[in-house]
């Protein structure tokens, strides 16, 4: 199962009662962070989210209101005592983003590793028993979504088991997924079964990348910066999306939830056009500063 | 007169409630901030304080809680389609920190000007009709205080200017401090009268720079990161005040008005430490979030 909370719904500055947008991301006993503007950092707090066990900080892109709450995010992590490193993914140039981070914040005891993604490419990041894929989307600058995917093996099945003449003390351990005595999980389990899929996606216009993303998505979180149909114009010269577009992605993509987020500054009152994207896909609802669910596999 | 508004209370990082410690000081149509830390331009907005007419920014030393909000506030000014330049004063590196100020927020409209203040000297920034002093204090690093300065012209005297055979029509801009058709305004002004000063210190150990900076202040913001009486060799050792040791300062000093702020994120209930601060120094009252007030000339 997969924890999720979202930490804010703001996009461009941070407001008074309306944190920066971003997403932390829980399975397993790893954490994930998406995104850190300013502010980012007492969002988590306040939402309960401690960054513990958080290995692994993915950005969207290198607007700084997605990258300007690192240094202090750091900066408290490191006087949490935090001595294991962290992973920062993101586009070409974050890496320099980093070296600005560090010259803020220079005094961290704790090692931080920085992988780019190429341009326009999807990549996948190992979390152990999950992963998170990041595909390219469509924004004044190279930018890139978030796919979460905890896989689920298949059921098992203890006729094979029997069959193959395993002995009952390793049932267990292949069940897990490991290779014991020679026997491997394949010979005692089942086909895959569905697992969980997140999507999130900021700053972006509609993209075929990010529909492909989305296909069959328990969860798509997705920027909606603009609910006001005479902002279509201003949304497409941004590079950003409606509500009605956002509600678009989801429906076509077959996601079974949408969140949307990353609303305007100018956007004092984004539960006006809720119900204008719900027209066109009904289980649509507004991000919110703590928004928490948890992602279960579906039952057999 | 000096408007005065305390953004925030906090110290080392930004807790839900409690924004980081920074000052916005304006006078006759020009506005300072003393330090911006992660969520000041929130804290800004939240108290009502606009950055329309902030020209200057002074950076007390090169702490993230105190420098880490510098790339989403001036991205926030720039998006108020802000094209007068901004001036940045602060220690040695604050050269650096701007560099990566602008690493991580590129995209600003406006010139940033940068001024370094040489470590252990006072320095003089005038901003018109007032002045800001710099004056070095006790930390673990480079670290000033500020002290703003609102002069006040003496008295005019009717009778040296009808003495002095000066037209009545000239009278309103001699008082004004202009010089006209010859005539000086030390010919119809009486001696300098006690103008308004306030003095802004943190971080720092109690400090012979700040007592001599706080002499007969109308307000002094100091720094009061613990209040518990066992925290004093932690204070000694991190450079920093006790509440006990601000209100000396203030005694000393012959401040007229003390307010506590710097607390540490450890320090969840100051006000179990004012009585105490108070016990020292009556006028001693605790800073919070959005603060207020106006220094006004005394009467006559």
């Amino acid at each position: 199962m997969l924890d999720v909370c979202l930490l804010g719904t703001g996009g461009t500055m941070p407001l008074p009662g309306r944190w920066l947008t971003s997403l932390v991301l829980r399975c397993n006993g790893r954490s994930l962070l998406i995104d850190a503007g300013e502010g980012t950092q007492i969002a988590a707090r306040e939402a309960g989210c401690s960054f513990k066990n958080l290995d692994t900080i993915c950005i969207t892109h290198l607007h700084a209101d997605h990258t300007a709450g690192l240094p202090g995010l750091l900066l408290t992590m490191g006087n949490m005592d935090r001595t294991e490193p962290v992973t920062v993914i993101g586009p070409n140039g974050i890496r320099r983003v980093m070296e600005a981070v560090k010259v803020i914040a220079p005094e961290l005891a704790f090692d931080v590793r920085v992988t780019e993604l190429e341009e326009g490419s999807a990549r996948t990041i190992s979390l152990g028993d999950w992963d998170v894929i990041a595909f390219p989307l469509r924004h004044t600058v190279p930018c890139f979504g978030y796919q979460a995917v905890v896989p689920r093996r298949g059921k098992f099945d203890p006729m094979r088991a029997l069959e193959a003449g395993i002995p009952k003390q390793l049932w267990k351990r292949l069940q897990q997924g490991e290779t014991v005595e020679g026997f491997t999980p394949d010979m005692v389990l089942g086909p895959a079964r569905r697992g969980v899929k997140l999507v999130y996606a900021t700053d972006t216009r509609p993209a075929k990348a990010l529909y492909k993303a989305a296909v069959d998505a328990d969860l798509l979180i997705c920027e909606g910066m603009y609910g006001e149909p005479d902002k279509l114009p201003k949304a497409k010269e941004t590079c950003h999306m409606m509500f009605g577009e956002a509600a678009k992605t989801a429906l076509c993509s077959g996601a079974k939830e949408l969140w949307l987020t990353h609303f305007s500054p100018s956007l004092n009152h984004p539960e006006d056009y809720l119900q204008s994207a719900q027209a066109i896909f009904p289980h649509t609802s507004l991000g919110k500063s703590g928004r928490k669910t948890v992602l279960q596999f579906p039952e057999d």
